[in-house]
């Protein structure tokens, strides 16, 4: 790594992601390709939603991702909200489309057209379907791997209820979802809440997220979950008949995580040395590598190496024994550049003693142990570095998140200090634009937990919300 | 279902398919959703081919579906084959783009383009990458639900070796993989072969096929594994240094299979009734459907069908019980035509029995069982059924494959009997030619066993190859 994480943060991550073969640039500006190691990681996020929507009763389709410009014009403030990123399809093979095709944006339009057809009765509710796709969004923002590319993978869910109560119950439940997969796969602490109306997606009465802290400061939306109210509901004709014969339209909901997260987790563990990954996702847990000057202490460390990758295999660990005829250093380096979060070396000094040397990732510590205890080691160490990152993510985050009470002290806490600004407003849309236009930094949510008090930290008066405000990706 | 697979065979197949919820039409002509019934058909198949993919190192990776004309062009008879169905992308937002995107209809081009990046020495190869995605082909041929859409879903492998033999090797491989996909999984047996010439995959050295005989008569080509050579690495410059010192180009592959496969089982498996899914494919294996007029038969049946279904499910199977308020009648029609495998009908002379009679929707046989049998006979049934549509179809497509020496038996063999027509043929591209104008049939393949003998079905010279013919989708 030629950039330091606490000197060049933006040009570190972009060598990050490239060195580390997590992406690479592709032809088309704003596109890249998710090599092996980052789709790995959203193979793990994939597994980790897929299993839970499933015991919830969310089933997996597809939908076409041409959508007709007709279609989606029909929710206007929707369409107001994403058409400057649509990319247009004119033409198929040599002729010219009629009507010109949006390449989805998002799914609504596209998806409530069919719903329509498939719900009529109290019977077919609640529809609750999800895809797993790609997105194109024709950006004209800072565009950066993962974080901001005019295509990316994600999951989108969109579910038909018969009552709002339900909807927002499956609002809350798969920001819940999201929660989870950052925490607890991911190691990445999020704060969540609702978005202000001036935040919330386009055409949703109200939208909930998960935001994390950056290592520079700045805010990255990490998931998002709307309650859709019955708005697409009445453009679409989603009704239903109730049990008592009337009718009614249905309540919706829709939500969703990106291959972004890929981002958040190579940007919020790395270091200077490269990759830091979490071990649940990473695609190889442990590195061995065997430390020899003859040819006779290559046989026997190499040996000895294999015999350790068979046990830590046995035990469901994911193991590489580097034989290759690189020196170790170079080996250190590749394999503390790729983020492999235990490296075992097996010297001759090591073999005297039988056992072995084990070095961790996310800390460098480095320790010698008996080979009986390896293998348990190892274990732990898995449980351990996973942890170990979420409590020093959360413990950034903590030292992140300032009180403040004015405008001053909002600019200092941004400019200075860095992070989440926890601060009062009175609700007045007008001081939520002025403070993004003199600061640059956006309400990033109102947490679930939002009390009235304290002073508006634009206009002094009463507060009648908690904010978090933040620069953002 | 209103038509008849035998009287109106493609009114049929667009009636099952829509009935049965595997698909619905989208708004632009050609594109569908696939519902989950039939996504999951496509999980099941993700799953079984995923894994195999990896034990043999190929790993999953994504790549963009934007495709830059000039990129496109490189090989100039890869564009020839693919530009008449391309769709263009032309404009981001407002902005006219510099130059058009193609919509990957396969991603050679901007896959190798990258490959380029990355392979440099002999330690970076083979390098064996697959991605699971949607493609864009704008076909202007008779559209039908899955087997001929401008978007579907495939996944397509793609390999970089060292030397041709290893090249051969994974084109054998990945066929074999497809072969063992449809027959193993899907109940579909299926022919291999290589492709001739003028059949084979724009670009490649060679092309080799699995098809199926739908119930038609008409081939229905199931997968294809390429052998590119180094023609694409020549164009797009893949490279590596050889261990002595020297430098060669790779040695490419590239293979696939589609949602189109989805098609395949509804088509040869359905019947009248409607859809008979395979039970290792069947979302829904068991349905078990309580039969009452009292109040308190109801409870005793419902009861006693609560207590099967805890058993089936604990030993893995996917089991409703169908206690909705409709007649027993309608519950039969509407999990036949679902293709549930399995039907359990417990009415109050069963419990009187204590036992429950089975219906098996492959043969429509149903036989009674006492209590204790119930698990074991349904469990020995999922082997049945999935065996039994295998051999049902084999002998369908044995019975579909006629010999012939000559165009009158070849024109007999295609409209009267229907099927595979297997002939020699004396390698002449002219021949070839000529037999498709004269009766609308394809060289589907030509045998690993190609064996030299006989007079050419065309021109009556002696044959150098076994081909066989068909009609095909």
């Amino acid at each position: 790594m030629d950039n330091k994480k606490t000197e060049n943060f933006s040009e570190w991550y972009l060598e990050l992601v490239q060195k580390a073969e997590l992406m690479d640039y592709a032809p088309v500006q704003g596109t890249m390709a998710i090599r092996p190691r980052a789709y790995f990681v959203w193979e793990q996020i994939q597994r980790f939603l897929d299993c839970r929507f499933k015991e919830a009763g969310v089933q997996n389709a597809y939908f076409p991702m041409f959508v007709p410009e007709s279609l989606l014009k029909k929710e206007a403030e929707h369409f107001a909200g994403f058409v400057p990123e649509v990319a247009w399809v004119t033409h198929g093979g040599n002729e010219q489309l009629g009507e010109r095709l949006a390449l989805r944006p998002t799914s609504e339009t596209i998806m409530y057209t069919m719903y329509s057809k498939w719900v009529s009765s109290h019977r077919d509710l609640p529809l609750k379907l999800n895809q797993w796709c790609n997105i194109i969004r024709w950006d004209t923002k800072t565009l950066k791997p993962f974080l901001r590319t005019r295509e990316f993978l994600w999951q989108e869910g969109h579910t038909a209820h018969a009552t709002k109560q339900e909807a927002d119950g499956q609002v809350k439940q798969a920001l819940d979802w999201y929660r989870q997969v950052c925490e607890e796969l991911l190691a990445i602490p999020v704060l969540q809440g609702k978005k202000t109306d001036a935040e919330k997606f386009p055409g949703a009465d109200y939208t909930t997220t998960i935001e994390a802290i950056m290592p520079d400061g700045k805010a990255l939306q990490c998931g998002t979950s709307h309650q859709l109210g019955q708005n697409f509901a009445k453009i679409f004709n989603i009704r239903y008949k109730t049990e008592s014969g009337g009718e009614e339209y249905a309540w919706q909901t829709s939500w969703g995580v990106s291959t972004r997260l890929i981002g958040a987790v190579a940007m919020l563990h790395g270091d200077d040395r490269g990759l830091v990954l979490p071990p649940k996702i990473a695609p190889l847990q442990v590195v061995i590598i065997p430390i020899y000057k003859t040819e006779e202490d290559k046989a026997l460390t190499t040996l000895a190496s294999q015999r350790h990758a068979v046990a830590l295999q046995a035990a469901g660990l994911s193991v590489l024994v580097d034989d290759s005829d690189r020196t170790p250093g170079w080996k250190f380096n590749e394999w503390e550049l790729k983020g492999v979060p235990v490296r075992i070396e097996i010297g001759v000094k090591d073999l005297a003693k039988t056992g072995a040397t084990i070095a961790r990732r996310d800390t460098g510590f480095k320790e010698f142990y008996i080979d009986d205890a390896v293998l348990e080691k190892v274990k732990s160490l898995m449980d351990e570095i996973q942890e170990n990152l979420l409590q020093k993510a959360r413990l950034f985050a903590q030292e992140h998140t300032h009180a403040v009470e004015n405008l001053e002290e909002l600019r200092e806490a941004l400019e200075i200090r860095k992070g989440f600004a926890k601060a009062a407003w009175c609700g007045d849309p007008r001081c939520e634009e002025a403070v993004k236009e003199e600061t640059g930094a956006t309400i990033r949510l109102v947490p679930f937990d939002s009390k009235e008090g304290g002073k508006c930290v634009y206009c002094g008066k009463r507060g009648k919300e908690t904010i978090y405000l933040a620069k953002s990706y």
